[in-house]
């Protein structure tokens, strides 16, 4: 292989690292993909650095001592973030999706991985300092929030299941009740999926009253973890207390009503 | 914004394109952005272009005439996509994995970012030509790998639930045999998932029989959708006869047993 001009090491730079969310690199592993001095690669880091924060196309950390290196971590752009997530609202303010019950139908929204993996990545960049272990949800319609979230984070994802499947192993089962519905259900979690005394980061689609999300934090107990943080992509205006304290939503959904209208909007204080 | 110098540029090319996965941009998104001639930004994807498969990092395509522009798509990479999967199969070989009824415990892989990326970017070259318009999966285990799949060919992903839950609107339905337990069991799909007559590609973490694979086939065709593919990211050696016909597994899992250990490997054929 020919040796690589500074702007194509820069490329494949860019590319391994975003590649790679919140994963550290030491200087030697580039060292040896491009057949470059320690030096030249650090300068190329500095240009990397550089306009990646001045395009706010992400952040490159640099961690200096014996087990440094440097890794990408996503970036909350507030312009393309909330243009993003009203994009979003609009989509859902169509009254083609009001399901009896006044349910909104939101399948091809969650599923759908241009969406979720913005959404994943806002997650990441809000809880990034938390130093989160793994990302829990329960299935099945916040997985692929979660799982795009863990994907920012480069960690594990814990699936809670609702029921007890034969290829989980031994589980730990809890009964919570559905804020929504009032019905005591049961969730578990294979014995294996968290390390005792983890970090723990909890993700979901939907809120409404908080009960599958207390019963996610109660279940947490059980492997004396620390819920660092809860994170859903939408909740409900009303009722305004859940059964959890403290909870990060991207969206608000007031209202859904066939006569007048679906009100749904980002929340402001996300950054 | 000073304008940018062209390792800048190229840096931000190859930020843009790879997080978007098989989505055309024209070339006058990127003048706008950058502030660059159309030559200037065309030379730049020329290196791009190069340095990206010199360097087995991704292909990037130019698409000519009125609708065309520039895309990124994955690329299999024998040497590191062996070693994924290597990496897999040693990790599954562990004797602490057999669950009571002879199972593998799992979940640890099929839910971590790290693995399924990569088996998403594997299925996703493979069925790139294929023009497909949806990812489909069965819940809950084959999300994750779906997910990504979906992610890297930038298409929907549509989950056939196990129940009918009200969230998804009117279902449509269907029984079928698990080839595993012979017992009956019911599948739901949204009516709203998926475009009469659209090309779909089918996934999935697992196969035995191929009784859920053959399900899903089955309720395809009550959309009229073409089925392009199928990929499992582990099938069992028997039966050797499956209950479809064609499809692609990234590993193929022989034996499971305490005593004699557990033979498992990546398939060849994959290339």
């Amino acid at each position: 292989m020919s040796k690589l001009k500074r702007n194509e090491r820069i490329g494949a730079l860019v590319k391994i690292l975003s590649d790679n969310p919140n994963k550290i690199f030491t200087l030697n592993h580039f060292t040896g993909i491009f057949d470059a001095a320690k030096s030249t690669i650090s300068e190329d880091l500095v240009i990397v650095k550089k306009f990646m924060e001045q395009l706010q196309l992400g952040k490159v950390q640099t961690i200096p001592g014996a087990s440094g290196g440097v890794k990408y971590i996503p970036f909350l752009n507030k312009k393309d973030t909330l243009e993003a997530l009203n994009n979003i609202c609009q989509k859902l303010k169509d009254k083609s999706r009001v399901i009896p019950g006044s349910f909104l139908f939101m399948s091809d929204i969650i599923y759908n991985p241009v969406y979720v993996r913005k959404m994943g990545e806002i997650f990441a960049a809000k809880f990034i300092d938390e130093d989160i272990d793994y990302v829990v949800t329960a299935e099945t319609k916040g997985i692929p929030l979660a799982l795009m979230t863990a994907n920012s984070l480069n960690i594990p994802l814990v699936i809670v299941r609702s029921d007890n499947r034969v290829t989980e192993g031994s589980t730990v089962s809890i009964n919570y009740v559905s804020g929504s519905t009032g019905k005591i259900q049961t969730m578990y979690i294979s014995k294996r999926a968290i390390k005792n005394g983890a970090n723990v980061l909890i993700i979901d689609d939907f809120m409404k009253a908080g009960g599958t999300a207390k019963g996610m934090v109660d279940l947490m107990k059980e492997f004396d973890a620390n819920v660092k943080g809860i994170g859903v992509m939408i909740a409900t205006k009303e009722p305004r207390d859940k059964l959890v304290d403290e909870y990060l939503s991207l969206i608000t959904l007031e209202k859904v009503d066939l006569e007048e209208g679906i009100e749904i909007y980002p929340n402001e204080n996300i950054f």
